[in-house]
């Protein structure tokens, strides 16, 4: 959930491990936490009427500690892989049986083309009702360099963090998925009765671009249990390093396509590659290619030109645009630029306007461009065929649908119309507003917690989550736990178990801000 | 030298074999033969008196052929092969040996960074001189597929050609190389003296792009000795399958490029390829090359549109376009569209004018293009880095270090002046005029021997021969020879050995070519 979910496969250099993103989004706003913290805070008053319910499940989380380790072993020790189709049914059985033992009267394997997903429903009896998305794949852990068998779960001693699990699947998502389970165990072994029902879908292809979510999302019962929910949680472990925390309103939508020009569906140039000597008088597929991604940017290539591309974009709210502002600190930007290995943003905007451009601005992106020889030294010949693979970030209130219709009418429009137009994926932008009981619960848990919070209005990156923030659900949705993992992807995952750093949780402090989140929205 | 020397590697599948482009040639310009024999025929009275001594060296070429086949047999047995190498010593000696022995008085190795020269001079006290241009190495022939041992020179019976000889080097350019020095020795063995003294180069590493010929050439006593020269030849088996045969005034320049976008050199971007999300604010180096690359031609991509690209051009004389004009036949339309599997010409131009801008048009080709992913599927990345290979065809009195300035100085004049160009090869036009001694001697022998000629001004592709046609030598050039040959640089290249049609010549007829020329240039 922390990647974009289209990004199959998703090669390691290039998945950005969660400790870079949460040292981005920390660095990006870091210093703005106390301020985030003069957010609304409400229940108060309930959440002190159950001040001591919630003491009394803390005591149990604590002595449930070796338990939910070794349930969280046993779940590593399972990994399903939907890229590898590996599992499938056996993860989904399991987190099934996961769900009933942690309360759940109902859950139910719904089958896919892809992996079956899992639905299923704890009637506490209570008024509110939380939706909680979750994910029970991983992905794969081949690559070399594990200090640990990557399915064993080893806790070891990190010097800088302390006790951490060493596993793939330890932080995305099965060490915070325990931990939520845990608060639901402790609660109850607590004698405490839920605070809030749960509707949960977990499913088992996130990893290859949730692609059958929508479908599952669908199902009449899911739909008739998600209209219930008040907001939709993902578990996480929100924090970085250094304990403090960045909440996203929201995510960008994306449209990623694969473009080929060729001589065979435009009508001209060679069949095959010809002599390049030949280019004087046999138009170049390659040529054609570059023209039309040309008319797709300004000339510094910093602004989309497709026809009609701004039209549906909303403005920036004031309040957004103050989050922001106040979020572009001049060692925000330092940070920043030394993570990216940057020396000037883009088009020399100064950091604020980067700033805000990471939450607002649409881009088109080529992520990669090939065509005819590209071995060692020149090769004089004219290619038949290019092929520009490309995403377009898409912000409110584009959608991925209406972004590939203004592509394929400005590539006919300006004579590409013959370019194939492959959308190899497609998500809307996702939006949760602040003044929802959903981020008031959970801005009230990391303020009670004492951790330093950051509101950003949208995450550059994107995900499956307007699945449930656009209609017909309409739901709240925010990722939510405390905690601290990294390594998303590539060897030597971990999620921290026991924290060196006080303003960091380990699995313990990450259920007992679950048992918060669920007191708090009740 | 029937392909750019400048292709290095060059692969199979671009190498168009000799019968590809003797078909075009001769398709492009087939029912226009009897045309060209109209064309100035000199010497004819010298020729009548000299035909009794013609007609004795004739018997001579007929009674060596064995020797000379065995000849030809010994040199396919040492193949000298630049590209990896090998033989470079052993190939020079044994070209200055088989000099020696066809009368050269003086031979040279002249020693260069790469592979030696072989500089020889024979004096037959006469008034003319002519130069010849040869080259003693071959391409590698480790492809499948070979009928015959590669190093072996088998002569097989072709169903359609007759007997041909399968080896590396059989046309490409030791057959037609060992016809010229058979000339030489019958002659000799006819108790002729030469009617011409001869002055010949043979460099050793044309198939890797005649790197170190230029500095060979300006050796004081090479210079000294090409400066006598009438004209240059190079020993070729011109004839089409069918026996016509295409002459070509000239070829194009060329200048290769390879043009390399990142952040580092720019000073924007990323160091490394991040997460696409980014783009937002961050700088992208493959639109950064895909604009630089934009502002070259016109959008249809086949005009040039490189600052002051067509300043130097000089406008094609009356007489070159009625060339032109006249081998734009229907029936070679026909042909060209079907061997290149071409459906309409460059931007819809009429055929005429695609014959013409094969001559006269210069042209920005782009060989191959890479930057970000190219694997299957999509990865959400901004690349750190863009790549274009680039090949500029050049016509009179376009340079390529001119072509190279003007690139450079667009680039940098249109923001893009951080994209690094390396310029990975360059050579200059070439032409020689048809009212010269020499190509009028060309054209008598073809005439004499009935052999349907074509004249076409310039041939599309490029070459070194612009080091003789340009000054300090300023000499006319052509390739000359009967004979037919092809499957250059691929397995199973053969040389007619005892052509089938009538109006091929085999080994002994291109010998007696040879023969004709020396005496019609005298």
């Amino acid at each position: 959930m922390t990647r974009d979910p289209l990004s199959l496969p998703e090669p390691l250099e290039i998945s950005l491990p969660n400790s870079t993103l949460s040292l981005s989004r920390r660095d990006l706003l870091q210093g703005v936490g106390a301020a985030g913290l003069a957010a609304t805070i409400p229940n108060l008053a309930t959440a002190a009427t159950r001040g001591g319910d919630v003491a009394a499940i803390k005591s149990v989380v604590a002595r449930q500690h070796d338990d939910m380790i070794r349930r969280l072993r046993d779940w590593i020790a399972l990994p399903t892989i939907a890229a590898e189709r590996r599992n499938l049914q056996e993860g989904a059985q399991m987190m099934s049986a996961m769900l009933t033992d942690a309360g759940f009267q109902h859950t139910e394997i719904i089958q896919t083309p892809g992996t079956p997903a899992v639905f299923a429903t704890l009637d506490a009896g209570a008024a509110k009702t939380l939706g909680v998305y979750a994910m029970y794949d991983v992905k794969q852990y081949d690559g070399p360099g594990w200090i640990a068998p990557p399915l064993e779960g080893r806790i070891v001693e990190d010097p800088d963090l302390g006790k951490i699990m060493i596993a793939r699947g330890a932080i995305n998502t099965k060490g915070p998925q325990m931990a939520f389970l845990a608060a639901l165990h402790a609660i109850r072994a607590a004698g405490r009765k839920l605070p809030v029902n749960i509707v949960l879908i977990a499913e088992g292809e996130e990893e290859v671009g949730s692609v059958h979510l929508e479908e599952v999302l669908n199902k009449p019962q899911v739909a008739q249990a998600l209209s219930r929910c008040t907001g939709m949680i993902y578990a996480d472990a929100a924090q970085s390093p250094s304990g403090d925390v960045t909440l996203d309103l929201g995510s960008k939508g994306m449209l990623e396509v694969e473009l080929t020009a060729s001589s065979q569906a435009w009508g001209r140039g060679a069949a095959e590659e010809v002599h390049s000597g030949y280019a004087a008088a046999i138009d170049s597929p390659v040529w054609h290619l570059v023209q039309a991604l040309a008319t797709m940017t300004s000339p510094d290539g910093t602004r989309v030109t497709i026809d009609g591309w701004y039209d549906d974009i909303r403005a920036p709210t004031p309040h957004e645009l103050a989050l922001l502002a106040k979020n572009a600190t001049p060692s925000s930007e330092e940070s920043m630029k030394k993570i990216f290995g940057v020396r000037r943003w883009l088009n020399d905007v100064p950091y604020p306007q980067a700033v805000e451009r990471l939450a607002n601005a649409p881009t088109a992106n080529i992520e990669g461009i090939y065509g005819g020889y590209t071995g060692p030294g020149g090769k004089t010949s004219l290619p038949a065929r290019g092929v520009a693979k490309m995403d377009f970030r898409l912000v409110p209130n584009q959608t991925a649908k209406g972004a590939e219709a203004k592509l394929r009418a400005h590539l006919a429009k300006h004579g590409f119309g013959d370019i194939d137009v492959k959308a190899t994926g497609g998500v809307d932008p996702s939006e949760t507003r602040e003044d929802t009981p959903l981020i008031a619960a959970v801005k009230s848990v990391y303020a009670k917690e004492g951790v330093p919070l950051t509101i950003n209005p949208r995450n550059p990156t994107s995900g499956p989550t307007y699945l449930f923030t656009n209609p017909p659900f309409s739901l709240a949705f925010s990722s939510f736990g405390l905690g601290h993992g990294a390594r998303f992807h590539v060897p030597n995952e971990y999620y921290v178990i026991e924290p060196k750093n006080p303003l960091l949780r380990g699995f313990d402090g990450a259920t007992s801000s679950f048992v918060e989140l669920l007191y708090a929205l009740a």
